[in-house]
């Protein structure tokens, strides 16, 4: 069975995007430089690292808001290498097939649920949780997650949308079980314990 | 001229102590995770790293409020490895010669001041700025940051006191000159822009 792996990117100071996020500002203001490594200023370890996500999973989850902001800008085909993602919404909704293959499926029975129906859909691959940070929190509170692979990007953004906010209880001692360095983000891979 | 190294650990979710630190429990509960590859727990790495630190700082400056919380568990000689210690205060208050050549010079006159008799202290040598999280903040707000030695711990910590709080203005893109991965930290070398 494959992993849940919470793949996404902040800054040093733990932003996951800027502020003002919203349709139009999709990852708030100053959030672009959270993903520059993905692009043109990232070298090939950047990209095949970024790469590599979408050859080890096999769906995609995202919660309401990170698919509400992100729809218009990701286009169609969207960047999801044709793989279906689970849009995690309070409203059902019918699936939107999209060009590429992928196809947004909406989810309104939870995110254990959700996660199950990705689980099937991966085969076996991994379920990449790529955001925003609310699906994560109530996925890593569920205990859900099994992995983290954490892009922190060399920038101070100040303000924005955390990731690591509204968790409680024990510490929780990660695994580092691998770690890429470029000049762009140092990129972490993080096993959750059980 | 040296420079004014922020030096400091930091768990994944951003926390410098866990919760309730204070004199008795001066890392917060918890709070020790972050400082395990000091110690025994820590690769060679990681041991020389934390050595280093004292090859290349000339003097230390810390907050009020770490020195109050520190002065009993660090003991005499503290572990500062004969560097005067200058620590920004509001009273004013005499010296306090250690064993093993450190002194504790207490700088009421602001942060400015403490940086620069540091500065000269240090003959050439950096300055290590080792916390906490308040005299960080301040002195980067007013400028005197030129560069930030964090240690990145796979810890989630949940709560307690974070560094990167309390900042504002336009986004910062650090240039990372140098990092050490080892299981127990990442090691980050960051240059502030001037």
């Amino acid at each position: 069975m494959g992993k849940v792996v919470c793949d996404i990117a902040v800054s040093l100071d733990g932003f996951v995007t800027g502020p003002d996020d919203r349709v139009g500002n999709p990852l708030g203001d100053n959030g672009e430089l959270l993903h520059e490594w993905v692009f043109d200023a990232g070298t090939d370890v950047d990209h095949d690292v970024f790469a590599e996500r979408f050859k080890t999973s096999g769906a995609v989850v995202v919660g309401r808001r990170m698919f509400d902001v992100g729809f218009e800008p990701w286009g169609d085909p969207p960047p999801y290498e044709g793989l279906p993602v689970f849009v995690v919404t309070h409203e059902a909704r019918d699936p939107i097939p999209m060009q590429g293959g992928t196809t947004y499926v909406f989810v309104s029975t939870g995110i254990e649920d959700a996660i199950a129906q990705a689980k099937e859909a991966a085969g076996g691959k991994d379920v990449g949780l790529f955001g925003g940070a609310a699906i994560f929190q109530a996925c890593f509170r569920a205990g859900l997650v099994d992995q983290m692979l954490i892009h922190v990007v060399p920038v101070l953004l100040h303000r924005g949308v955390r990731l690591f906010e509204r968790l409680d209880g024990a510490p929780i001692k990660l695994e580092k079980t691998r770690a890429v360095e470029t000049p762009h983000a140092t990129h972490l891979w993080l096993a959750v314990p059980r």
